[in-house]
């Protein structure tokens, strides 16, 4: 029963990454994502925000844990203007809480959490979401995340400990009295350090005793917890299960009607949804998920399956509950997550998969399928997705640089000035070897264009010979930051390989390739190839695991599209080396407080 | 509580498929894929199979629809031998009933369902799964269902019409007492043929009105139908919601204690697990699942999320339900499926994706991850995955035709003659080019050389010199049935683009390019990568929709692996083509009842 109204679409007006004269060949400082077109949809129906209390029982927060759950997950690394662009988009769909990371972790997580902290956070709009970040149960853990994020206007800190026996015994090796101790005087340290509003989870809660849950919720709350957070760890439990322990620990602590209480649901038998759903039905008001539903190992619940089940049946079954998610951004922040965290969704996942809206291609259509809902219960466009030739603009080799800024529009993006130039560049080469531009080439082109990391070193050149005849060789020609031109050839074991090996001879990083991949999603063979690639640096990169506590070395993806697969996989391993690059060029704080960029490379 | 042993494994002994005897060069007749070692382990507990009736009321028969609706999702398109080859990896699993197919759809979708039925549902184990064959509420449907699954030990036929408001309104154009009559006198029928096990589902359930679900059910019960399917067919039930409509389904509905109620799930809320879980308990005890969750839309509920869920916790909370499923087989079974389908799991897939048993690699093990169920529920050895580097033998450029068939051996796959020859052939390339061959890029090898369609064209060289200074161009040489050989070349926008215009030129079948993809899972710039192309022809391999009705154009996929992209790119392209070619290649059946191949290209 939400009311929507159409407002005129104010932008974010971040301040703007300072980067050295370089970096502007390729990175933008003036991209918006936005849903077509110039008009963005906001609930006015949010209540008003209170740490511990909705005013509206049927409300349900969403908490997004995209960048700091999703972000841990093999590979899933990202750039602190990854994580920035994601955060915005993560507003404009409506998240109430934004978990931007984990501080303690490095100090390029904490400079993304306090980045995003300071400009989302404090976003010229009518919905300003809250800014949390994750600290374990101590004093140094606690501090950097406030530090980090009490420049946002609604800061929040998330502090866990473990409660199982098991990972009392085997992690923490503490005792049951030992960890509720911890948990009490660190939620009291975190709300005496200014923090008005502090989570509380215990880890594993769903294999933890119930006698010793309620206990600790109860010590916790005393302490001045806000928001109690249930996590099902493991993954383990079943709906009804997961829903009674919600119904038990909403019956049995004490003061548990001063706080929030909020799920947490891996995914590894498939029912993290459901599990997250009977969370809310059992008196949960927090929901925490990610987009596209990543995660470690199988991942968690995932926004746009709760957010849409709960839209489609929240009404009829589910006691009239609501979000304040604004669906038609669901379909962006799909494609941003995916592009960014390397995670691609399968071809079947429900709402934002490729085939979720798709059926096998008739060649008599009977009528039948126009009435649209014998088989379709959510339309495309309420998640945002264009359907492929259903906007208006169609491109040719004679468009303008007007109409690619009117297409890419509709496209739901908004660029300009260089980013615009370089890209019409781009479609112009495309256009004269391509007789349809579809919107998918459109896309990949952007994702290329826009979607990439600061630039250290630019591929100007590659020519490659190979076959099943011959040894495969590789000639590229780089330019570095200062615009100095480099030039290198290589033999290998086919032609990728061969161009790969001339990088490194140039670029010197040592780094090991973990994955590649690569699709052409438009018709035709002259397709635009995209390709992605996943590296790890040696003795780079290093972060803390929030959750085990182990140092981990991290891997990054880069992304290159072009209609030959050997460009496209030189570019996409060069946007992989300047985001490894990029990550070590932190951005530390002056006194003034101002960020700028040190160059530690 | 199975009961489990361990017995002398005895390897299923199909009929060969006749073929063109330059079909051998590739194809093979001596593939069995197994669980290492040479042991199968098979359920003691299942008890004896009686259409109507289960003796254990715990016990829970998994039905799999992989071929038939996992199948014709789009893309998904597979061959007779394809078919043949996951039917008889799904009888190895432990399904009970396998849908094979849905014969009227087209003379390539009869052939399969037949083979499927006398081989797959008359091999020698002490298993022998159901075959059934889908069928549209009609004489014909219904008689050639029969005419194809009759030949097996078990026999069943599947028939189904649409029961909401919405789909008798708009796509049956029926009054509601039409579709009873249409139900009741055509289930008469199936039994009329002599078909002792009838499955009948009302379409749409999710959504029909209640009192006309048991009226409608009631009459088809007294018409013979031994098995009651409901199908959430639009994906938009909640668990409770769902759990609900089976526990009043079985309250009300006259006669319903002579059959075995059965649910179908769709994803599209991404529930359709849980819903399926939540049918069990209230009752069904016959679960129709696919492998990786395939199907249109976003797919159905997956048998490995399932079954895994009531192996771990259907003893606890699910009454003791359990199915007599090996789950050791599960891994060979995703992975063929994904294979074969050409649809890919995301990497945090539960169960079966690639991360669900990956962590974040760390560099200070502390000793803790040792434990490993604190964050793990399932061992990965459970579903029969052999993580790299834990099985014993290591392979290199000095190892032997012994040692590879040794380690394939181990990694499940069991190969002899000329396939183990042309393996091991690849295998010496491959070794004296890289220093390590990972069990990875072992599966890439076999992959390519195993799941590959009857061989009309071949590979024999390409050449391709390429980049951003001059035109791509490419040579092939291939080789056609008869082995004659073929030149072309070509330009185009890029290496792959030219070496399929080349192709193009020597090959002649008008085909679209509408999907193309590439992964190297191997770690290392020399991996080998694996291409996978989707193509549909034009005006070629029609079928009918079983829900819709709609005449389709199916579409096929291709896979190729190698070191250089651009050669394992045109073994894809040639792998669907032939695909595509070899569907047109119709089994006949003759009057002595034998299988022959008829070459109608």
């Amino acid at each position: 029963m939400a009311v929507s109204v159409y407002i005129s679409r104010r932008p974010f007006t971040p301040q703007p990454l300072p980067r050295r004269p370089a970096a502007a060949l390729c990175a933008s400082t003036s991209i918006n994502f936005r849903h077509a077109p110039s008009l963005v949809r906001c609930s006015l129906h949010r209540p008003e925000y209170i740490p511990s209390h909705i005013p509206d029982p049927r409300y349900v927060r969403i908490f997004d844990t995209t960048l700091r759950d999703g972000e841990q997950s093999p590979g899933a690394t990202m750039t602190t203007k990854e994580k920035l662009d994601i955060a915005r988009q993560l507003a404009r769909l409506g998240v109430d809480i934004i978990e931007a990371g984990f501080p303690a972790s490095s100090d390029a997580d904490f400079d993304a959490v306090r980045l995003i902290a300071q400009e989302v956070g404090n976003a010229e709009c009518d919905h300003v979401p809250v800014i949390c970040g994750l600290a374990r149960c101590n004093k140094r853990d606690i501090d950097r995340a406030w530090e980090a994020v009490k420049g946002a206007n609604k800061p929040r800190i998330h502090t866990f400990i473990a409660t199982s026996e098991i990972h009392m015994t085997y992690k923490l090796k503490m005792s049951p009295e030992q960890v509720i101790d911890k948990a009490r005087s660190m939620v009291a340290y975190a709300r005496s350090l200014g923090c008005d509003d502090v989570e509380f989870s215990p880890e594993d809660a769903g294999r933890s005793d119930r006698g010793f849950l309620y206990q600790i919720l109860g010590e916790v709350i005393n302490a001045g917890a806000t928001t109690l957070n249930i996590p099902d760890t493991v993954g383990y439990t079943l709906p009804n299960e997961f829903g009674q322990l919600i119904a038990d620990i909403k019956a049995n602590t004490p003061g548990i009607e001063n706080v929030v209480i909020s799920t947490h649901c891996q995914n590894d038998l498939g029912l993290s949804t459901a599990n997250t759903l009977a969370g809310a039905q059992a008196g949960a008001r927090q929901l925490e998920v990610t987009i596209n539903g990543i995660g470690e190992r199988a991942g968690n619940a995932s926004l746009e399956e709760v957010v849409m089940a709960l839209k489609c049946r929240g009404g009829q079954l589910l006691d009239g509950l609501y979000t304040g998610i604004n669906t038609q951004h669901i379909t962006m922040a799909s494609k941003m997550v995916e592009e960014y965290s390397g995670l691609r969704v399968q071809p079947h996942k429900a709402i934002v998969g490729a085939n979720a809206f798709a059926h096998e291609s008739g060649i008599h259509q009977d009528g039948m399928l126009k009435h649209k809902t014998t088989y379709e219960i959510i339309s495309p466009e309420e998640i945002g997705l264009l359907r492929s030739n259903e906007s208006g603009i169609v491109l040719g080799k004679l468009s303008g640089r007007h109409a690619l800024k009117a297409k890419i529009l509709e496209l739901g993006f908004d660029i300009d000035g260089k980013d615009l130039d370089d890209l019409f560049v781009r479609f112009k080469t495309i256009a004269g070897n391509k007789k349809i531009i579809t919107d998918d080439d459109l896309i990949a082109l952007v994702a290329d264009e826009v979607f990439q990391p600061l630039v250290v070193w630019k591929l100007e050149d590659v020519q490659v010979t190979c076959g099943t005849l011959g040894l495969s060789t590789a000639t590229v020609k780089l330019t570095d930051a200062n615009g100095n031109e480099h030039i290198a050839c290589s033999v290998g074991t086919g032609p990728v390989d061969a161009a790969y090996k001339a990088v490194d001879l140039i670029v010197k990083v040592p780094v090991t390739l973990l994955e590649y991949s690569m699709n052409a999603v438009t018709e035709g063979i002259d397709a635009i190839a995209t390709t992605r690639v996943l590296i790890r640096g040696e003795n780079s990169a290093e972060a803390t695991h929030a959750l085990t506590g182990e140092t981990i070395n991290r891997a990054f993806s880069g992304t290159g599209a072009a209609m030959d697969i050997v460009i496209s996989s030189v570019r996409a391993y060069i946007g992989a080396l300047n985001k490894l690059v990029g990550f070590w060029d932190r951005l530390e704080t002056s006194n003034s407080g101002e960020a700028k960029v040190l160059h530690t490379a």
